[in-house]
């Protein structure tokens, strides 16, 4: 499948059949994500994936009571990692692991320190948060390229989701991606001009 | 080209060649960027393109001097849209021209003024940089789609970026995209593994 004809086929599904996506799927999905591109490839995400129906009834009225979150098949919720300290040492130990020479590698981690020193925590939860969003594109689009459906979905209560799924405190969730068969049919897709994006 | 491959071979090339990509290639890598997702189908980003090589070496020093400014072959300056008010009065008129029933639409801009009003206006600009990154995604996966190479660069200077294109006020560049033919080879993919993303 072309890439265009993904982009163009995703559509953010209201409802899927209840039918269950085998994991071998979810976990090529998940390998999508793994690759995703993160600015000094710092990766600060991770992924708390929900599959037991008890567990997503609990959640959806966290999720302002959308039927996705209770049909889809496995719900995967991006987390951003919040804690940077602990997140340059696991790069530095994963770098080290890879034979990564050690003047690059200490270059980076330096680069690491320095610009996360300098943020606000605030600027550093919403760096974080961006870059999960680029996790997030490759789910979407790794799950049309397989043929299933997804839904992202922000509106939710992230303080409800970190207790009824017990989040550790430096990881926040900051969005959803439900995947499944879409029980619905894709609308136009309504969107800006090239024009009107361009300046 | 599959999906996978497109995430398992696009790299983040520190070196163009100065070759310059058709615009047509540019302008697919627009459409994949226009079809990307947001919430609420808002689409809070615009985009400068660059190409003028004068102005390239201009931007360089404010990027730190990164090699790939002035040797890529678009500079893609991917910019957040701040103003809410006037978001949501385009895409308001924008639903209105494809003819989406009064109520549906009467409810999504209901919504994004709803959200858009609760949030400070940090949080407003962490949200439209977070969209954007989707944008952003489908850009650095399209253009390995139609062979060519990119790299995201966060290493900028938003101020000075802003006064050398003339930016207005309102939108705020976030992420660059340089697009071109790689003259370097990606070095190995190095991540975290499944069981680390997960928890």
């Amino acid at each position: 499948m072309e890439f265009k004809d993904i982009v163009l086929q995703r559509y953010a599904a209201k409802k899927f059949h209840g039918k269950k996506v085998p994991d071998a799927l979810i976990n090529e999905i998940l390998e999508m994500v793994r690759f995703a591109p993160s600015a000094l490839n710092l990766q600060p995400w991770k992924i708390k994936v929900v599959t037991n129906e008890k567990v997503l009834e609990r959640l959806r009225p966290a999720a302002n009571d959308q039927e996705q979150v209770s049909t889809c098949s496995h719900l995967l919720v991006f987390c951003a990692e919040t804690d940077y300290p602990a997140l340059i040492r696991r790069l530095d130990a994963l770098m080290k692991k890879h034979g990564v020479p050690d003047a690059h590698r200490m270059e980076v981690v330096g680069m690491a320190e320095k610009f996360s020193t300098l943020m606000t925590p605030e600027q550093r939860f919403a760096w974080s948060q961006a870059q999960t969003y680029l996790a997030l594109g490759n789910a979407l689009n790794g799950a049309k390229a397989l043929g299933l459906d997804s839904c992202p979905m922000g509106g939710f209560n992230p303080a409800e989701f970190t207790r009824i799924l017990a989040i550790p405190k430096h990881l926040v969730p900051v969005i959803l991606c439900a995947v499944g068969y879409g029980a619905d049919k894709p609308g136009p897709k309504i969107r800006f001009s090239r024009e009107d994006i361009l300046f």
